[in-house]
């Protein structure tokens, strides 16, 4: 490796990973391709994986470990995105790939497996440590589990951890049902599920900003905010996924994991240490505080969408029901807006307004926190229209793209006498830091690989969000709905708009 | 005038000047030519100067209306800084000049004085209202004040108002010398005291971001701010100005007015409106609350200094008492630094840290907020050092340069695991709005045109600002400094840092 890496940064180096074997199930599929080989390749890069570690992947295609390196190789190099790809360090790195073909549902393949990982604890010292994680179809989440239980590789010298991808179940009951499953193997302690917005720097940064500082924690109650409003917008569409997409809709894909739990970390109380249990169990007491709609309340506090083609720009799109695989009646939303309120001390009464939707009119995520007005208007009085002089102050937390965060507020317009109008401070994450932001799954990888769960969810967790969501998913259900409602390249549905003007309030435009 | 005028922003139209004579007492001196002129040309240019409007100059040189104009016409051509000098605006602007020379003292003078006005009253129908400004050397003002009561000149058909510029007296006794008489001849709401700290923009912008919005006055008292520190510091030293500066000094000419201006304005209470008595009522309340240091407290709280030469870079500056015209053993304060406590409820036990110099590192007003930390460090415990990873919030509000606003607050260090490093969110004054900021002078004359004494000290404001400072100014009087005690281009005396240290505190290098 050069020596003049701009990669290594010391204040990074805290945490190195232990001594171990990493298996990844699904090593042939799409997250693993983009996602896990090239946050592994950086985490190298950056000199912090030990030399005692192997990544063993597997699929049922039959593969020898050098084609699998040369497919990793091919796949790092493509998506590696803001790193360079340097030869040599992939070659030091490809010494530690290996790969075991194999079906999940067959005993003889744990076997192989089993081999393989006796091979590479001599080979390269992984000192009996092993992660599994499972990217696969869910299907295979249980049976995956199952197999290694029977043949006990769920038990060893070292430490055994499981790293479950989502979805996490598709309701509540079958949640709970995956949990039991994976229970029967792995404690709740060793078992690792992802949801990868709480890896995102932006969304750590979260509580950075919360509880980091004086002087925004005693701002941030029912007290002096008005509402929340959190925003997922994607300005693609099912880009191929439409079969998978058309089962899960917005409101599972997006709101029941990411955006309950951006939601959690803006509105958890503080922990008193930064340690995993305690910061999960404030996660998990915030969102088991969120309200379950009744049935009768679904229609007024949520909101489902579904894209129809458009033909803006004289660009044809298609819409939703038009993709490829979609079932033309299907009933799925690919736009979900809810009202969330939270029954506690700081938050009653503060409605968290939480949408997202495909085929918005652009890919943005944010947080926007809606303070109070002044309580006393001094400078009206001189005929000026409130709506421009004295609108309420709104920080915007950017999760992706342009990170960063904004505070609106009032300033004096220049001139004679006192006219305000609004204007804006910034912090841009990217630009204020001379150093590389890690990937969500770069943080990820390094944390379960080190031991570190902060910022994994648990069983508590995904539960209390499964029970948020459940009521509206029940309902939505039975419906048959008047799809589609919302032009491709829109901010979704009239009735999303209408949600909250019930409320005075309104939609932000990001 | 050409119509696409960048100056003819309609947020300004608001007010217009009533017809009216300026009478300008010091016409041929620097304020008059450097700041009045252009401000007037700069309103006339904006369209806010109403056709009967008429400027009639003074000053002991004899010269014509010609002359006067074509003196002005100089000086406002090369003093305009950031506007263009057009002949056309300046030609239908000069019409309205006029010119009477004279000696104050002289009882003659008042009554051709006396000629001109009703002159220019028939000529320019300026309707009999009159502004006199008080622009000459300060020995002068009584003895304006008492020709234009003698000759009958302070009452009239319409109204009659005085502006008083800076220094009002010397010390509190000869502040209410002056006081009692100008009040012989005009009431208190004709008199308009100039600060012209008050007409900058962005002092005034303080107070709009404080009551403007909802979300930082909860944080603007004792219980979240440790201290305040404010700070004017000029890169220049007195600049031919000594002889008048010698017997003045910084404590009496920066911080006597200006500074604990700018500091009222940060402290005091919001009115219930936005009118001249109203705000003044709370300025003089908090300048009343301002505790007067016992004279054996004087050397703890307060610090003086006085430049020495030096030769860094190469080049030689010369200390103050090498400046043409200063005593060789003068026992002037370039520097002074001041700890006010302001005993209320709001800011009970704050440090008020308020300090100004000459020939220092660089030209910089600003006030900076120094919020108490976080009640608990929730991310410790990493092995980080806490003057990095715990920084307390600070506020920053630039009067000048570079005007804006900036909030330093602790954001999470890229990577692995919670690092904290202090970032800025930053709002720049002149970038954000597209149009162009008015001098103090502007703002403040056509205040006083339109009789809007909003940013004008009142006598109560002015005797209690003397109030503050009278205990620091009487020990010093009976000092003798072992100056020089701070380098040119340097911070100031060790002293003023030393004055920190014992509270905890540290002066910020702006």
């Amino acid at each position: 490796m050069p020596d003049a890496n701009p990669f290594l940064d010391p204040l990074r180096f805290g945490r190195r990973v232990s001594p171990c074997s990493l298996v990844i199930f699904g090593a042939n599929g799409d997250l693993a391709k983009r996602k896990l080989l090239p946050a592994l390749y950086r985490i190298h890069y950056e000199g912090r994986l030990p030399p005692s570690f192997a990544v063993i992947g597997n699929s049922r295609t039959e593969m020898t470990d050098a084609q699998f390196r040369e497919k990793m190789r091919e796949s790092v190099s493509r998506f590696l995105e803001d790193s360079p790809f340097e030869a040599g360090v992939w070659d030091s790195f490809a010494q530690n790939l290996f790969y075991v073909a194999g079906d999940l549902a067959d005993p003889g393949f744990y076997a192989r497996l089993a081999a393989k990982l006796e091979a590479v604890e001599v080979s390269h010292r992984t000192a009996g440590n092993v992660l599994f994680y499972l990217s696969t179809q869910p299907s295979y989440y249980a049976v995956a589990v199952h197999g290694l239980g029977v043949a006990g590789l769920h038990r060893g010298d070292g430490w055994r951890r499981l790293v479950v991808e989502k979805p996490f179940g598709h309701d509540l009951g079958s949640a709970r049902e995956l949990d039991r499953k994976i229970h029967d193997v792995f404690p709740e302690p060793e078992i690792y599920r992802i949801d990868h917005y709480l890896g995102k720097e932006t969304v750590q940064n979260i509580l950075a900003f919360r509880f980091g500082n004086g002087i925004f924690e005693p701002l941030w109650n029912r007290r002096y905010i008005t509402y929340v409003q959190i925003t997922a917008a994607e300005s693609i569409g099912v880009e191929g996924r439409g079969a998978y997409y058309q089962e899960a809709g917005t409101l599972r894909d997006m709101i029941q994991n990411h955006l309950l739990q951006v939601m959690a970390t803006v509105g958890m109380e503080p922990s008193n240490v930064f340690q995993a249990d305690a910061v999960r169990d404030e996660r998990a007491k915030f969102l088991r505080s969120i309200r379950a709609l009744k049935p009768g309340e679904v229609d007024r506090y949520a909101v489902a969408g579904q894209y129809g083609p458009s033909r803006a720009g004289g660009a044809e799109t298609p819409g939703f029901r038009q993709e490829t695989g979609v079932d033309p009646e299907a009933q799925t939303d690919t736009f979900a807006a809810v009202t969330f309120f939270v029954d506690n001390w700081r938050w009653a009464g503060v409605p968290f307004y939480v949408r997202s939707g495909k085929r918005m009119p652009k890919r943005v995520t944010d947080v926007a926190i809606q303070f109070n007005s002044a309580p006393h208007s001094l400078f009206a009085g001189n005929g000026e229209d409130e709506r421009l002089s004295a609108r309420p102050n709104l920080l915007i937390m950017r999760i992706q793209p342009e990170e960063g965060i904004s505070l609106r507020f009032m300033s004096k317009y220049p001139g004679s006498g006192m006219r305000l109008r609004p204007v804006s401070m910034d912090f841009s994450y990217g630009s204020s830091f001379g150093t590389r932001t890690p990937t969500a799954y770069e943080t990820l990888l390094v944390d379960a690989l080190s031991g570190d769960a902060t910022l994994y969810t648990r069983q508590d967790m995904v539960e209390a969000s499964w029970r948020a969501v459940q009521p509206i998913l029940e309902v939505w259900e039975n419906r048959r709905f008047d799809f589609p409602n919302y032009t491709a390249g829109t901010w979704g549905p009239k009735e999303a708009d209408d949600m909250l003007a019930r409320q005075g309030h309104f939609w932000r435009v990001p």
